[in-house]
């Protein structure tokens, strides 16, 4: 047990977590303001039921011993009762520490997923797909990822030691995986109500940039933290990560000024994104300037990657196949090209570095793998719940908006209360919107718990 | 001196503070926009005023050596000079960080109160309770409850040292202590013009949203941060916060899915808060399921008993009685049936664990004293307050909105400038707001400061 | 290498670097909403284009063997490639982890020049002002103050080592710098149509107290980070730091409640601010209860200063000159009054700890050097953009507003598209507003891409 090890990692868990609800806002922002809540609530949902599942036994069946490589053994750690014991570590930290830095992977991992299918979703549906999807194929896909033989248990899954694929912080494992599941979600839900036709502009960008500014803070412990120690190997995934995103908004915003004449805010934020989701597979074995070329590549080709659900047809609302499954696929090959083993731990090059192709073979099986096996099953479990319980929200709802249909609120109700409010003066544009006063019940701060 | 442990904590105290504006946030998205700054401005004040206050004399009346058990001397430590010494060590870290991490622990115990008297409270009244309630409660009782013999000073309190109930990271002194203030104040203020009528609905649901993801981040400084360094103990904390307000949250929507046919963002929120509030001081001896249980259960009950104050008629505006208050009883009682000593560091034995009712009692008479005694002096104090100064705003100023009033601002100027704003056009949906660019004369980044 | 050191240091730079999304909202909140996207955008993109230059020559020209004093070598560490071997190290931390930590530093001070140029500026003119100034003004005046002989190379700047000027996190090389260069650039660009005439005041203040509370936050890492490792250095400058902005606060809003009546949010958050600048150069030097003075001086004095503008008539629009030069200025020149040789480490005393005027003449020539040199090279790069691409939109443009100009984006999109959609019906107000769905055509998120 090293005390500053376990220091970073307590502050990288903790960062991780607040991802997601940086996600929420991320989402939030960009759909229309009667859609905010439910986009919001779809992020923070993940946090409440994966994070019961993760310790009950998610944990045990990521980092279980092995069953043929493929998954944990789930009654192995379930409950995490052994981790009372002060002697369980993982490497030089406490197991408790570890668990908690790899339950908000789990958590975000499902997050990402719902932005495929903002503003027509039941929400009861969701949090059941939710559910189902974190036992059925994150919990085996973090297995095959990040369990490695002999660090949690003796045994660990295929993709870490058989392919030997390298996927530092999650590339394949959160990031393909999420988008290959949100393609899935995409095509089962369908299109909004409108899509193409209907301008759906973000309602709100200010909550847009907070959402990133908190993704990238948070990401610096997602990608630094996975080192599970406070030493060089953090340093370099630390510095990679500022060099790619930095680039990544370079490459977004370049793209947006040359082919439609305006940088735009919610390119930077995007820019931003690509790039963390590519370096973070990267980020332990490139060199700072093979960062920054990753970056750059990650926000040139997810800027065009993001017009392609106009084109095939897929209301993949908000962008996750454009940025995480593209973005996670350009860093998960990049390894096999830019890999050095300069860098420290790692002892691979890539193509560029006179490794020839092998790395990049492992690369490519590793990512095609999650991706096939996620979008499968993502899109049968999502299928049986519409079929069971019905997933997409009626037309009259989706066009009412989820927030009110599905959870009785209203995101904002900025009416100028006090405008012409002068005692015993009526209020008139608080008259013109008439209605208003009626929607969004709340269950706390209003009367109408009592009546 | 370790330096693991000191990142630690150096970080915690960070976490920590952070937590007051992301309160701020979350109290000031519950109230009406004609609130919202009136609602944060009463959290930041008590970050200047009691930040100030812990320096000149809280901390040496909180870990001072003690009198009597009540009361730590005053004087020893006032100004804190002896930590300019690098030797002024507690435990493992500099004394400077130890407290500085208590600073940020009594400046939200103030400002959590802020809650029960939104809308109509005078901001010069409560600058003058948050100094007077920090004097006369909050470091009492952090001495109470934080003070372990031999740690700072020879002697410490009678809670920790005499009664020996478990608080890890405050159950009592931070929120039973805040919730039962909120309700002396709530009384002596009276009830908001329309309570139980007018709809007060939150008008920003996603500022309420990321001041709960703040509290959350924060609240792992808070309670993993407790430990005073970075080893098992802290991960016993960190993963159980983590189950408890996933629970919680989970809790929570059951219930008003069960009870109104709606899961409300709001909802999520508050379940959030009060498995963050219950797991607090049992995070360190209750195992990752008992964590989870504590979650679950103070989500339930909260949900229930933030309609108390409509059923009793106390304004409790933002539910600091029901959350903070009950949800501290669930988790300081909780110990009492849950606590293991397979848990790091701890040798107590709940009711459940076999330890029969002793630990039980000893948490009833912690949080009964501090409950009492916070209630009966919050009493008086606000009351003395309210006789002399006026505590609340006039009817008017009330009906006005205590932004406008108290601040001479307004949260938001959304007003579409640019609509029609073509140059030579007129504004239309401007001019139907006519007055609204009269208010909210800020003294900065306007020319009023000059005429 | 000490992991305990190496953490902090590591979440310290992610904490400096949240900072400018921080500033980003700070300032965003504070403009009208027609500029909104464009304030946080000239934040954000510092992050793109600065954090690409650090990487390849920035860090080599601040911390490259020094060329006479004035500048790094800027081929030696090029591209950062050295630090790819384990054993490469400043003090106890890897070097990538110092370079990173560096690297948010040199960005935010270059943000924080936007603020005098709000509602006015060309985007590309300001991302090619970013970069220049970079190279020009930042990397050579960090190298002055921060490149201490010996540490990462043989020789150092000329500040550090030859003045001895005492700057602990960045007084002069960010404060004083990037106020001097705020000045220069509201020369050159002119003032707002309607300065001093039609009020400007804030849009959105809770964006305003997020922005503070992320920078508050962020400036634990900032301050107590350069210390450079978890030890009672870190703890001094993190205790002075709570203290220092604490007192800032209460210091700006006495003023306001005395000057004008009313204390304000702005208030309370500018007095933050200028606690903070104040204490940056200063905090590991003085006692608690010298931190307390300097932030009460400091929002005092800046309460005051941010009125010259009006006075001198420059338009330096959110106030960097009032609060981060004079700011600057304060606690540079209070180190020389209050430092004291019983703080860990430090060897000076001030004026009034019986120092003499030795290190307060000492202060002064670092405060001035820098000042000067900045506001000269700042105005005359200012002056080649403007004359070369033009700096300052058109008239038509700023009337408009920079986030429909400059971005083709508007911040918010509230439009209360659910009112009176019950499904058959027209949207009134949505009528009313009319011309609303036809701005702000973002590229994701709608069908334009396709078009």
């Amino acid at each position: 047990m090293n005390t500053g090890d376990t220091a970073w990692v307590l502050v990288s868990a903790a960062l991780v977590l607040l991802m997601t609800p940086g996600l929420a806002f991320f989402y939030g922002g960009m759909v229309r303001s009667k859609s905010v809540l439910n986009m919001m609530m779809m992020s923070f949902a993940a946090m409440g039921i994966v994070g019961v599942l993760w310790i009950l036994v998610g944990y045990s069946m990521a980092f279980g011993d092995s069953i043929g490589g493929v998954l944990g053994n789930p009654l192995e750690f379930a409950g995490l009762n052994h981790m009372l014991n002060p002697d369980s570590v993982v490497g030089t930290v406490p197991s408790t520490v570890f668990a908690g830095f790899q339950a908000a992977f789990a958590i975000i991992a499902v997050a990402l997923i719902s932005g495929a299918i903002a503003d027509r979703a039941r929400f009861g549906a969701w949090c059941a797909f939710a559910a189902v999807w974190s036992l059925l194929v994150y919990f085996p896909a973090a297995h095959w990822v990040f369990s490695f033989d002999g660090v949690v248990s003796e045994r660990g899954g295929w993709i870490a030691n058989t392919v030997k694929a390298i996927d530092f912080a999650g590339g394949t494992a959160i990031h393909i995986n999420a988008g290959a599941a949100a393609l899935a979600l995409a095509l089962v839900l369908g299109r909004r109500r409108g899509f193409g036709k209907d301008p759906m502009r973000p309602h709100n960008l200010t909550l847009v940039m907070l959402g990133v500014g908190l993704l990238w803070f948070g990401w610096f412990g997602f990608n630094a933290g996975s080192a599970l120690g406070a030493g060089p190997l953090a340093g370099i995934a630390w510095i990679n990560t500022l060099g790619a995103t930095a680039a990544g908004m370079c490459g977004w915003l370049l793209t947006e000024r040359l082919r439609d004449g305006h940088a735009t805010s919610l390119g930077a934020a995007s820019g931003v994104v690509a790039g963390l989701v590519a370096i973070t597979p990267a980020c332990s074995t490139v060199s700072p300037v093979g960062g920054i070329v990753i970056g750059l590549v990650a926000g040139i080709v997810c800027a065009y990657a993001v017009g392609l659900k106009f084109r095939l047809g897929f209301d993949d609302s908000l962008d996750v196949v454009g940025v995480h499954l593209v973005g996670g696929l350009v860093g998960t090959l990049a390894v096999g090209f830019l890999a050095t083993d300069a860098a420290p731990v790692n002892t691979v090059n890539g193509l560029f570095y006179g490794g020839g192709v092998d790395q990049l073979w492992r690369q490519a099986v590793g990512a095609v793998a999650v991706m096939l096996y996620s979008f499968v099953v993502s899109w049968v479990i999502a299928k049986v719940i519409d079929v069971t319980m019905g997933f997409r929200a009626s037309d009259e709802d989706e066009l009412q908006g989820v927030d009110q249909t599905q959870h009785a609120e209203t995101g904002y109700d900025l009416t100028p209360i006090a405008i012409g409010r002068r005692p015993g003066t009526a209020a008139p544009l608080a008259d013109a919107i008439g209605a208003s006063s009626h929607w969004g019940q709340g269950t706390r701060t209003t009367e109408d718990v009592n009546s």
